[in-house]
């Protein structure tokens, strides 16, 4: 049984095209408050809820889901996020900060089984929530989407840190990766180049886990235009887009594209395929 | 220590005039994620954060300040709702419906050790909370505001359900009290009588724990109208009013009252004397 989400409803036309959903009520009262109902009975059921803005909506929403899932007997449930609200803040920076991921992946494991989040920020993370949780990283749809346009080109990460999102799509493809690194060059100025790799005369991919304000991309993507790159590609898992980002970027790069985890106008990349990996 | 959530901001000016409150940074990022922080240290800490619309962030809030108070070391918590989001949805009436007040109060349960609530929906609900969970009435802050008003009235419970509330403000002020008890006198039509007193020449107030259309409230006024009542005044605990509500009622009654559980133009009766009870 797949139960949709408010947050996952931009996914269902997809997910019905191949799999049964079970038939919910989900609706507002006036005074705000959520009401959901679970039509069907069952043993097992799947739910799917992504959780951007409105966040604690979508999360309260998936709590209430739980709650009747249960009380309508179902034993067994698992819920998959693609996009896993709070996922960034995930540990203590200033001294009185909670670790508000832990709180939220706690409040999830009250009524789920089991966890499946698309590419979320830090995996380790996922320790907090009591079942059994797993990270999901969509590089072959990336991989898949970009395939034709890159040609023989390169996949680049923004950082070290994300090193491993490039190289499993490079893998895929077949194709040289490296990240870029950051050196500061003086008190106001931060230099980032690719390491270890010649971009001249070649299409390159930069990818990351999250776009939000997109500075970092459009820093990068004018260094691979200084050292003679051909065209310059930015995709990332989670489009959270800042206020104008998705135009600024659009005009930076040859190519702007995201997953549908968070419906965005370039959330041109399905996830839906690993969800119905889950089935 | 007392820390004041954003769904109690209304109340802190009146608890700052008694007592010290905590200092702490909340606010919302540009992508809607709440981010707390608790600027003191401490051992034992209450919370205080009501639940009205948008009920879920201030749910979501209290989760996080949870959190953020364990990991900065305070061993005990206890959280003060005037007003509990989801009280009403306390039973499953159609099939597939979770018991949604069931869920929240699971999820307080997982940082909060003791949690207080003003009048709630149906007190059985609490037994929900995993830790100790009390009820409270604010009868006597209800009795004084209407003592003067009254003079050698009564008091009134919409229904039979409500009697506990308009017997305990009764008590205090030393005055009669009954309810109302609903008749069908035809298919479409329902007669409201008060039962076993005479109004006639006498104020009347009728209390009820939330008002939202008001509708029962102008139909039992138009009835105390009729069967020849002094003044009529309309109190509750929870003015979780529906869009012109207030004004429709305003205009039936002598004079409309609610706590301010819920901050509304009418909240004209605190609750804080209450809060402070709990230091």
């Amino acid at each position: 049984m797949l139960v949709i989400g408010s947050g996952a409803k931009h996914l269902e036309g997809e997910i019905k095209e191949k799999a049964p959903i079970t038939n919910v009520e989900i609706k507002k009262f006036p005074d705000g408050e959520k009401y959901v109902r679970i039509l069907e009975k069952g043993d097992k059921a799947i739910v799917v809820q992504s959780t951007y803005k409105p966040q604690d909506e979508f999360l309260i929403e998936a709590l209430l889901l739980g709650d009747a899932l249960r009380e309508n007997g179902y034993r067994k449930l698992k819920i998959v996020i693609p996009y896993m609200a709070y996922s960034r803040q995930d540990r203590v920076t200033k001294e009185g900060e909670p670790i508000s991921i832990r709180a939220v992946l706690k409040m999830l494991g009250l009524y789920y089984d089991e966890l499946y989040v698309m590419d979320i920020h830090n995996p380790k993370t996922l320790e907090f929530f009591p079942g059994r949780a797993e990270n999901i990283l969509p590089s072959k749809e990336i991989a898949e989407y970009f395939s034709d346009k890159l040609g023989e080109g390169i996949i680049l990460a923004p950082d070290k840190g994300a090193l491993e999102r490039a190289k499993a799509i490079a893998e895929i493809l077949g194709l040289e990766y490296s990240h870029f690194e950051k050196k500061r060059i003086s008190p106001t100025e931060v230099q980032m180049t690719p390491v270890n790799i010649d971009v001249k005369g070649k299409n390159v991919l930069i990818v990351d886990d999250i776009i939000s304000t997109g500075g970092t991309m459009i820093k990068a993507t004018e260094i691979l235009r200084k050292l003679g790159a051909e065209k310059v590609f930015v995709a990332a898992t989670h489009g959270v887009f800042a206020e104008g980002a998705i135009e600024r970027l659009s005009k930076a790069v040859d190519e702007l594209a995201v997953t549908n985890t968070i419906p965005t106008p370039v959330s041109k990349i399905s996830i839906v395929p690993e969800i119905l990996n889950l089935l």
